[in-house]
């Protein structure tokens, strides 16, 4: 097995691009289910076809991180897993609150896998008095008058922002100025924030239209 | 204002990179925007300050479609809006059912947006007896073995499927032999389909891992 020290390597190596970064949680996530199904040792050609990416493809991106392979051997499935884990960060637990808790804020409070990933949920908000109180895995929603106070009692990292658009960039603003460093958007609308808070949008409408694209040509080509 | 034939072009023209369809919802969005404020006109490099585009980029990728601008005039925005409306197969309705009535399928099926834009829910499934025939916007849950007489008699083109891992693959095929032709997968896996049916996937949990990784990155940074 390759050693190689990870500490702090993000920061002080070349930059990584974004489309390699947006493909770890994927390597993450089959590392994770070759760890279930009792594999230990893969090769990036194995890997490349269950993953359907080229093994060139493999190599080049996890050499973005010292390699981790060793020819002939291949990689080491819970150790790359581990190394993989601890680039995205999720050997550390950071505090996330949930800012709404309609239906999809209610989605993301009740999904456990999010706690077991090092994402622990410490609050749920909401301006609707009627949700006061009721609890969600532990968590009773507080009032959005509350808010100020609990993040600067409670050491708070990330806010899942799943509001309306129209109150969506005032509420930013309220969470940047109470030290939140990393909001989670699902609201429709591209936030403006200062440099050093990081924005990750999901934009399920956009989404859904780049299906409809794609479907809508796909419907073309048939009509021919 | 520039006149163009605009049927079919998708398919007969070059083909479209997937970075220039990933943006064009978003050029959707703030034409979308800017008509609601009543802005009937706008040039490329005013779009460029709001978006946080280069007005270059915007020309370029306008350009993928014969354009729409006109020199010294700028973009008409309701019709470089209806337009783009048309590229995303917008201007059409699609019929989408939903698998899965947890609180993430009722965000979905509650979402008023989505009919706006064409998509029409027409049936929302699960497999637990206790939610069978409660009404979300109309739809009354039905159960997952009603699915397949229900596919044969209605025209559906999209499923949502928001079912756990465990279940999605075996759903994915049940949809796909029954005619649907796109999946808006939310399941934490990758669908082994035929290739002409599109699948759309939304990874939370990828999502909220990238935002892991750059609030490690720049929690890293500060502590140097």
């Amino acid at each position: 097995m390759c050693i190689l020290n990870t500490g702090g390597f993000a920061v002080e190596e070349k930059s990584i691009s974004k489309a390699v970064i947006k493909r770890l949680p994927r390597y993450y996530r089959y590392l994770g289910e070759l760890i279930e199904e009792g594999i230990e040792r893969i090769s990036s050609n194995e890997l490349s076809a269950k993953m359907r990416v080229t093994a060139s493809q493999i190599r080049q991106d996890l050499n973005n991180f010292g390699g981790f392979g060793q020819q002939g051997y291949g990689y080491n499935v819970p150790y790359l897993y581990e190394e993989i884990g601890k680039i995205l960060g999720l050997d550390k637990t950071h505090h996330m609150i949930i800012i709404g808790a309609g239906n999809l804020g209610q989605a993301l409070a009740n999904y456990v896998k999010f706690e077991k990933r090092g994402f622990k949920i410490v609050g749920v908000f909401d301006i609707n008095p009627v949700l006061k109180g009721i609890s969600i895995r532990g968590n009773g929603i507080r009032m959005m008058s509350e808010l100020p106070e609990f993040l600067q009692k409670e050491d708070v990292q990330i806010a899942a922002l799943t509001v309306p658009k129209s109150s969506a960039a005032e509420i930013a603003e309220l969470l940047v100025q109470n030290g939140i460093k990393a909001i989670w958007n699902f609201a429709h609308l591209d936030l403006n924030v200062p440099k050093d808070v990081i924005v990750e949008n999901v934009h399920l409408s956009e989404s859904l239209m780049r299906l409809s694209y794609n479907l809508t040509v796909a419907e073309q080509k048939e009509e021919k």
